[in-house]
């Protein structure tokens, strides 16, 4: 990889520009984004000059897609078209069937492989770039490659580049990548958000008063902006609904059990799950 | 208040006694628990000695019971009945009616005034005792008094050691107070312990490890242990199968909101509510 395209020049663009930096990538990172926000790149850091799309294409043989998924589902079909040969293009959308369904059809010469860091933080923006962002995250790549043989050839080198930016790389199909995040993210999400809407529905001001920490680490994710999760629930919409209703399902069996005074074995398998994941 | 006794002396016990002794309190702290606990307090500082729970009765002005709910229904009937007139018990549970109730009925010349403080931490046990663990933490007195012009002679001088720790002070009825944990604690605690079992449940290893910070925070309270839950529970089922009931009509109508694309108001709804939780 001798120089990189940022297309997004957000929070996780500019981090991975500033991880591949620090992991010792010695060529141009250049970024494609709105005019505030390669200004922002700049002064993070994070990329050497601004460029078109279609100057990007030409000339980076990595392209890092860092922008919202309906962004990333529109740049496809520009960029399939004029991608060479020689140029690996990877995303970084929290979900992965859509967009890897748009690159089988709109990638014609270049290679695609899809991928997902499960890092961010609150804020947003080149500003917040942070290079050990990803360091100790799971970031998962899609094995539907785009097309398969031609990606094939490709996927080491970015394999390699996200190890020594310190990710801990995963390898799954879009669809079970899609079905897992649903239930570690796109639920827990909506978990929230339904816990501080019932909440807000209550008529006494007691309840946002009368509290402990428990409540506040339960509603962070309810603060987040929708316009960020709408395309995200869009397009995993069957298997979030299929998450919902396993939830529901849980939930149902819980108040049974509590009427019955029968909650013990519940506690013990949700506590050791969350042990688990402590691990 | 010249002399104040510890019933229970863990966590809450130690550090109320640590509390009060930093707010300037400088009569003797007696502790009723195990010989374990109370060395553990003696150790942190927070009690001079044990005793047992008749000489406390005989001997203390305030007697604090910071034990779980099932032993303060145990431990009422037997104070009741010996605790002198000048005495004011006050309690630590999470629930207030079933301990009001049993109070009303045992407590028969002392004075009863039920209290919860919304604080706490994971760790448990004296060792962990902090005199800041009340200190800007909501602390709600129940105005359910034992008996009523009785309790009240001794309402201000509790009111006013909640306040000189550092506690921010609500007074509102047993039922209220029941109604409003069940929605902020003891809800959050079931829907983090039903995620947890939810995902326990996944044939899929993909689950505990592709996540990001969310998942953590949303199974925080999953680590409880059951049995400290369990009287919780059990005390207040009415308010927390309602609570539970609310909660499951908001995730059915998001459910149907995010099949029909529209989830932009409850988006909106849950994340003001959130703010207003962080003001």
């Amino acid at each position: 990889v001798k120089r990189v395209a940022i297309v997004g020049v957000g929070l996780i663009g500019a981090s991975f520009a500033l991880a591949l930096r620090k992991a010792g990538f010695d060529g141009e990172i250049i970024g494609v984004s709105s005019p505030r926000s390669i200004e922002a790149g700049l002064a993070a850091g994070a990329i050497a000059r601004g460029a078109s799309l279609e100057e990007a294409a030409e000339s980076a043989d990595l392209i890092y897609l860092a922008q919202p998924i309906d962004r990333i589902l529109n740049t496809l079909p520009r960029l399939g078209r004029i991608a060479p040969p020689d140029c690996l293009i990877t995303d970084a959308g929290s979900t992965k069937r859509e967009i890897i369904a748009a690159a089988a059809e709109h990638v014609r010469r270049a290679a695609f492989v899809g991928g997902h860091p499960m890092a961010g933080k609150e804020s947003r923006g080149a500003e917040s770039a942070d290079a050990d962002l990803f360091r100790n995250r799971p970031y998962v790549l899609a094995t539907d490659l785009v097309p398969k043989v031609h990606a094939e050839t490709h996927l080491p080198a970015i394999r390699e580049w996200l190890q020594r930016i310190g990710a801990v790389v995963y390898e799954m199909s879009a669809a079970e990548h899609d079905r897992t995040v649903a239930l570690t993210s796109h639920l827990p999400q909506l978990l929230s958000t339904a816990l501080a809407a019932t909440l807000a529905k209550q008529q006494t001001s007691a309840v946002s008063r009368v509290f402990g920490p428990g409540l506040m680490d339960m509603t962070r994710l309810a603060l987040s902006a929708p316009e960020v999760w709408m395309s995200v629930l869009e397009s995993n919409r069957d298997a979030v609904l299929d998450a919902i209703g396993n939830y529901q399902e849980t939930l149902s069996n819980l108040r049974e059990n509590l009427e019955r005074g029968e909650l013990n074995d519940v506690f013990g398998t949700a506590s050791r799950f969350a042990q688990s994941l402590r691990k």
